[in-house]
Parts: C-alpha cells; sequence; structure tokens
C-alpha cells in the first residue's frame, strides 16, 4: 500500500546528474568565479555570453558520433510538438558557440578578441562521482593573433588566478604539437602512427614505462622507434629541474631549431617577466587527448593531485567552422568543478567565505518592537553589516539557537533597559559573552570583532 | 546559384528569442545583478541556483494549459529518442524550483528560509520586442513566517536596490487581497464576481475609469455594484498625499477593522524606521494579475514609467506543492531585464561601465621587446589596472588606432629613450595628452588620471 502511494508522489530531487546549490556552495562558486573573472579582466579578457540553446544544427556532427548521442535536444513546439523532432539542443561545450559569435560579428568584435566565457553546458553522459549532466565551464580564449604574447599571457592569467585561489605548490606544463610531431620523427615513428603513439604517451603518468612499452608494440609501432620514443620522451624528457629555457634547448638538439621550437622558446622567453616564469615546465611527454592542437599545449599541474586542473593550447583550425576559414585561437579551460572540490576538500576557502551569509541577527523582543527591530537592522546594514531580522516574537532563547544553528556569529537584544538607555546589547554566540553599547557604536563594534575573530 | 548556395550555410545568428551577450552588454548586466546581489545579502537573502532543466512532470501542470505549451521540453536520449517522447524541460520560473527545494531540503534548510535566486528561465513565447525565449528572472522570497516582518524587509530591500542602482523616482505601491475582497463586498459586488471585476481593476491604468466601468458591466456586474466599486477603488483609493497609515486609516472606515486592515497597518509600520518608508503608497486599486496571492499585494511604480520595474507578494498556499501543505511564503520579482532596458535608455550606468573593460594597452615597440612589455603589462596589474598587451609588433599608428577603436584611454609606449631612462611614455588617447613617468610610478599615474577623468 505504501509503495503503491509512493508512485504517484513526484521526486523533488533535482534530475538525474544535475545538482541544487544552496547558499553554502553558492558562497564557494561565487567567491572562486569571481577571483577568476578579476584576474581575467586584468589581463584584458571580456566576459561573454551565450544562450542555453543553439539551433540543432549548429552543434551536430561538431563532437564526434559519440557526442552527437550526449546532446540534449529540445522538442518541437505546438503543432510540430508531436512529431517528435528537435530543433533546439542545450549548449555542449563553449567553443562551439564561440566559433559561431566570432562568425557572426566579425565586424564588431575587436581584432585581437579576448573573452572568457562562464557557463553551463549539458552533456547526457551517465552520470558517476564527480561526473554531471549539468556542470560550468569556463574559458578563456585569445582570437586572432599567433603571437606568442597570447600565449603567455594565457599562462601568466591562469597562475595568477590559482595563486589568488591559494594554490601554491603548482606547474605549468607546456609543450608544443609541433616538438612532438619532431621527437616521433627522429625516433623513426611512421607519420600515420603518430596519432597512436601519443595517445600510448598520453597515458605515461597512469601505466608508467612499462605500460607505455607494451602499449606502442600494440599500435603496432616497431620496437626499436619504441625504444628511442621512451629515450627521448621518458629519459631525456620529463619537466626536470633545469630552466624551461634549458630544456628547449635540449629539445632543439633532439630535433634541430625548427619552427615548433622556435616558437616555444619564444613563448618561455616571453612569460618570464610574468609571475609563471618560475612556474612553466618543459614537459616532452604532454600530448593532451585533444586532436585539434596546432601549436603550444598547456596544463596545469598540482602538486598531490592525480590529473589536472586545467589546460589548452593553440588550436588555429577550429574557431573558424563558420567562416570556413582558419582563424588563430589558443584557449585555455580551466577545470572549475574540480577546483570547487578540491579546494572543499583541502579547506581552501578564506573565513569569510566559509562563515556563512549572515554577521547578526537582530532579535525581537516582544510583539510591540517589531518597527524597532526592523530601524535597527536598517543602522546595522548602514553600518556595512549583513543582518537579518528574526520575524517573530519567539522566546529569546529561540531565537539565540535558531542564529547558532545558522552559525550566525553575533545577535542583538534590545530590552527595556537597553531602550531607554539608546543602547543596544551584543552578544557573541561563539563565545557567550554580551556587551551593551551604545547604539551608535554597535556597527562598528560588531565589524571590529568580525575583523578580529573572522 | 547564390540563394542555393546560401540555404547550405549554418545561421551563426542565436536561436530565435534568444540573445548573445557582447562584453559590453555583459558589463551591464554584471553591475545590475552585482548591486542587487549585494543589498539583497545585506538583508540576509540566500543565493540559491537550481539546474536548467526539471523532470517534466515537477512543471506540467503548474503554469495552466498556456503556460503548458510554453515550456520547452527535452527529447529522451538514446534508444528512447526515437519514441519522441520528453522526461525532462526546461525551467519556466523560478517559484516551482522553490517549491521544490523547499520540499526536498526541509530538514536542511533554515525555519526561516530567505532566498534569492537570479538565473535565467526559458519560454517558447514568441519572440517580440523585449520579449525573449531566454531571460532572467530576478526573485526574492522569504518562506516560513507570516509576520509582517517579512514583508517589511522585502520591501526595505527592494528599494535599496533600486536606489544603489539610482533610480530616485519611484514608489512602492502597496495593497492587500483581504483588502480586495473586503471592498468588494462592500460594493455589493458578488463573490464569485471577485475575480472577474479584480480583472477589470487591474486594468484601470490603461483604460481609465471609463474602460473599466464599460468592463464591469460586462462582466455582469450590476451598475450599483460597478458604481460603488468605482467610488471605494478610484475616487477614494488612489495612493494620494496622505501618508501611508491614513490611508490604511480610511480602509479601515470603509471595511472595519479586518485582520487584512490589521496586517497592512503592521506592514506599513515595519517599514516605518527603513528608507522604504517613504516610498509605500497604499494603492486600493492594486490588484496584479496572479491569483494566487493571499496577503499583501506590492509594485514598483518608477515616474514617467508605463508598467512596473517588479512586483511581488504573499502567496501561502504556493511552496508547500510539493509537501501536501501551506507554508508561509512572500515574494518579490523584480523585472531585470526591463530595468536594464530602461537604465540604458536613460544612460543610468555608471562611468566606470560604460567606459568599458580595459584602462590601458601596453604598445610593442619591436618584435624584441614582446618580452618587456609582457613585463611591463604585468608591473600595471600589480599597480592595479586592467591591461591588454598589444600582441603584435605593428607600427605604433596602427596599435593606438586599435586602442581608441576599442575606447581604451591609455596606451604605454616604450621607445629606445624610455628604455633607456627606465620610463615609460603614457599616452591619453581622448587628449592626446603623452607623458613619459619613472616606470615605477606608471600605474599610479594612469590610476589618478582614471579617478580624475572616468
Amino acid at each position: 500500500m505504501k509503495n503503491k502511494r509512493k508512485q504517484h508522489v513526484i521526486s523533488t530531487k533535482p534530475p538525474s546528474g544535475t545538482r541544487d546549490f544552496l547558499p553554502d556552495e553558492i558562497r564557494k562558486r561565487q567567491y572562486v568565479t569571481g577571483v577568476i573573472r578579476d584576474v581575467f579582466e586584468q589581463y584584458g579578457y571580456e566576459p561573454l555570453e551565450t544562450p542555453a540553446f543553439e539551433n540543432i544544427e549548429t552543434l551536430l556532427g561538431k563532437y564526434g558520433d559519440e557526442g552527437n548521442k550526449l546532446i540534449f535536444k529540445i522538442l518541437k513546439r505546438g503543432e510540430h510538438e508531436h512529431t517528435g523532432e528537435a530543433d533546439l539542443a542545450l549548449r555542449y561545450d563553449l567553443t562551439v558557440p564561440l566559433a559561431r559569435v566570432v562568425a557572426q560579428y566579425q565586424n564588431e568584435l575587436p581584432k585581437f578578441f579576448k573573452r572568457y566565457q562562464i557557463q553551463p553546458v549539458w552533456r547526457a553522459d551517465r552520470p558517476a562521482r564527480g561526473r554531471f549532466r549539468e556542470f560550468y565551464q569556463c574559458d578563456l580564449d585569445s582570437i586572432g593573433s599567433t603571437s606568442p604574447i597570447v600565449e603567455a599571457e594565457i599562462l601568466a592569467a591562469v597562475c595568477d588566478a590559482l595563486t589568488k585561489l591559494s594554490f601554491s605548490e603548482f606547474t605549468l606544463r607546456l609543450n608544443h604539437r609541433g616538438v612532438l610531431a619532431g621527437l616521433l620523427a627522429a625516433a623513426g615513428v611512421r607519420e600515420d602512427l603518430h596519432g597512436a603513439a601519443l595517445v600510448a604517451l598520453d597515458k605515461l603518468d597512469k601505466i608508467g614505462v612499462d605500460g607505455v612499452q607494451k602499449e606502442f608494440v600494440a599500435r603496432g609501432i616497431d620496437d626499436r622507434s619504441a625504444q628511442a620514443c621512451l629515450k627521448l620522451f621518458v629519459d631525456a624528457g620529463g619537466p626536470g629541474d633545469g630552466s624551461a629555457a634549458d630544456a628547449v634547448a635540449r629539445i632543439e638538439q633532439a630535433i634541430g631549431a625548427v619552427p615548433a621550437v622556435e616558437n616555444l622558446r619564444a613563448i618561455v622567453a616571453a612569460v618570464e617577466g610574468t609571475t609563471a616564469g618560475q612556474r612553466i615546465r618543459i614537459d616532452r611527454s604532454l600530448a593532451r587527448g585533444l586532436s585539434y592542437y596546432t601549436g603550444a599545449i598547456m596544463e596545469i599541474a598540482v602538486a598531490d593531485l592525480q590529473g589536472s586542473l586545467g589546460g589548452g593550447g593553440r588550436y588555429d583550425g577550429l574557431i573558424g567552422m563558420f567562416l570556413g576559414r582558419d582563424v588563430p585561437a589558443c584557449g585555455f579551460s580551466i577545470g572549475l568543478e574540480r577546483i570547487l572540490v578540491v579546494m572543499s576538500e583541502r579547506g581552501m576557502f578564506p573565513a569569510t567565505v566559509a562563515r556563512g551569509a549572515v554577521d547578526i541577527i537582530v532579535t525581537i523582543w516582544n510583539a510591540d518592537r517589531l518597527a524597532d527591530a526592523i530601524a535597527l537592522a536598517a543602522e546595522l546594514r548602514r553600518g556595512g553589516l549583513r543582518v537579518e531580522v528574526y520575524p517573530e516574537p519567539d522566546k529569546l532563547g529561540k531565537q539565540f539557537k535558531y542564529a547558532s544553528g545558522r552559525s550566525v556569529p553575533f545577535v542583538t537584544i534590545v530590552g527595556d533597559d537597553e531602550l531607554a538607555a539608546n543602547a543596544v546589547a551584543i552578544k557573541d554566540l561563539r563565545s557567550g559573552d554580551q556587551t551593551s553599547v551604545p547604539r551608535a557604536d554597535a556597527a562598528d563594534f560588531v565589524r571590529r570583532r568580525l575583523a578580529h575573530n573572522g
């Protein structure tokens, strides 16, 4: 009987793979996106936002067969609804919308268009721990120039953002598509096997040297080339302790002064005078999965953390997809959801974010004092505090308990004595201390205590 | 031939009824939502965000037949795609998701849950000027108390937000569902015609007294009741010049000291000590279309502006829809999109928002100076400026032109002389003035100029 009834009850959970963000979680998300946004804007990257859905033909075919299946499609409306056809689809990433925007507004956008975009995307993936059907992407892209300044500024902005989020032990791995090709050629790997070799190399972190060696053989790379590869990429290729410039010089010894080496050297030189200068690690084995990169490849590596907090690179062939010509582009995608998880696990949020939303609750002495409570709240707000008014004339103990339960550090009490003396009693719910202060000084008093105790 | 080819070209416009927000537009939107957010948080309202889509059964049937047709439905995926069935639907408003959240997290949320939510909603309306298929709603709701403090705090928060956005000539119209019912009864309107009478009264602004009179008759209200209505609502009922307390007293004379009058009086008294105190106008004829209001009704009225910038009221019967019981609730929806239009039309954005994103562009003297340009940019950013580096060693004139075209007020020039003297030439592109300053003072110099000239 109970089960039978349950079938008629609508679930109030959010849809599978999506999340409701309650206030504490939003505060964390707003903090992180706020820091990133501020840094990006210091660098002259400008915000862009695009609609949640695109015309379906804009998205279909852009993400491969697998991607096509994961796109959420929106049913036609009205008389067409019964056809079961879709004409719109939810945004799957931020790159295709950017390519559309670059084509649509080519006469309005600056010649060098530096944009960031922080918006959700939707993928009908099977939900799993850390994998959602609605999640935010945070992309930074620089369109219109092939100058090494583009890569250097992206690396510096990413470095500043991570530092402001109080990540300290991280490096920025840097490689170049042309270096990968040059080293594979030097090792004698046939060009048609380059892709296969890179897929194997990309697993180095996970499966180790022996594993990569086996993968090479399984993918049809002859033993001699496989050995040469491991020598060139692994023995000589790790980030090492030397400077990035030294690492570039060693690559030049292996494959000559090809354009990719010159480009990498120029990027390293450009980044030198920024805070990212000390963070750069040339890593020959960095391949990243995406085949659309055409130049530099970059990735964040954090000490004691598997995987990456973000990555990117130059991809001159993609942004012009709706224009029918190549457009220089270099981008970086910051792993916002991952950063939030890591910062929560490691307790990296500042006390002001962790503490909650309200500084003080104005309690109600009795039912005749509602207007005075609201007036006091207005005074405290003018003094810069975030103030909630307890709405009902409950017993004071109940009001205190409510405030404690919400982790609000202070409450006010205005009893008959305080009212007569034009004073306010401020109770610190963490220590239990109660102090009576002149009403005009109440906001200052609380602000000082907050600054002192967090 | 040309037409034939065009059919194969994918449109790069955003889907019908949606908008791409380019940087200048986003800056305005971020400014407005930032101001509103800050004010709401000062009042202890906390942020909530819910997924873009809901399970379809959560939304269907909640918005009437007309609403059902306007819901964007998402096709089932994978093997079910061919059935043409939908299992998800895009958020249509922020109230149903709030009701779902209140039911789902009833043990985690505070007893008095004050939340704001600023997120897009989607409606398959026919697009028109000012009517979009994707638009933002900005809702403020207070759940869990019937205290007049709830209404007073909402009115004060809305008033502060509008004031901070530099609206000066506005009032907050206030009425009460129970007052409407009492006045209609006093006028002799049969209870089953109350709804019809309110619909007619709601058009007073648009069609005038004569129009309302005709509507009354058309809706079956006898002539005598219609006359009495007009007398009670219009002649005696306008906001007038008297105090809100006086207006409440006059309503009491007409319908007695019923609970609605007492509630209205308590709200007026509670709001007295806030900045909203002087803004309140009791307006007997304010009905607002939505039939779900159960208590106070409120609306923003701006001088010289047709329609409203937002409204709300108490609706104790709705938020508990998934709990199967009434839950006290009072809310206000700020017309974010309308506010943006009005502020743009009236030039109400501060100069810092209008000016654009970048304070200064670092120009490139020649191809050997890329690294120095980036280092200078890093110094200026540390000095608090938003800095873009021109990425290519183009002729200086071209670089200046680019900066002017982007409305960037300053550029740096580091020629051979400046480099030797450890100086930077700062050119003000608005006046043409060029000043050479010690490199260490460059950021301060620009900051002072910006503070002075906007």
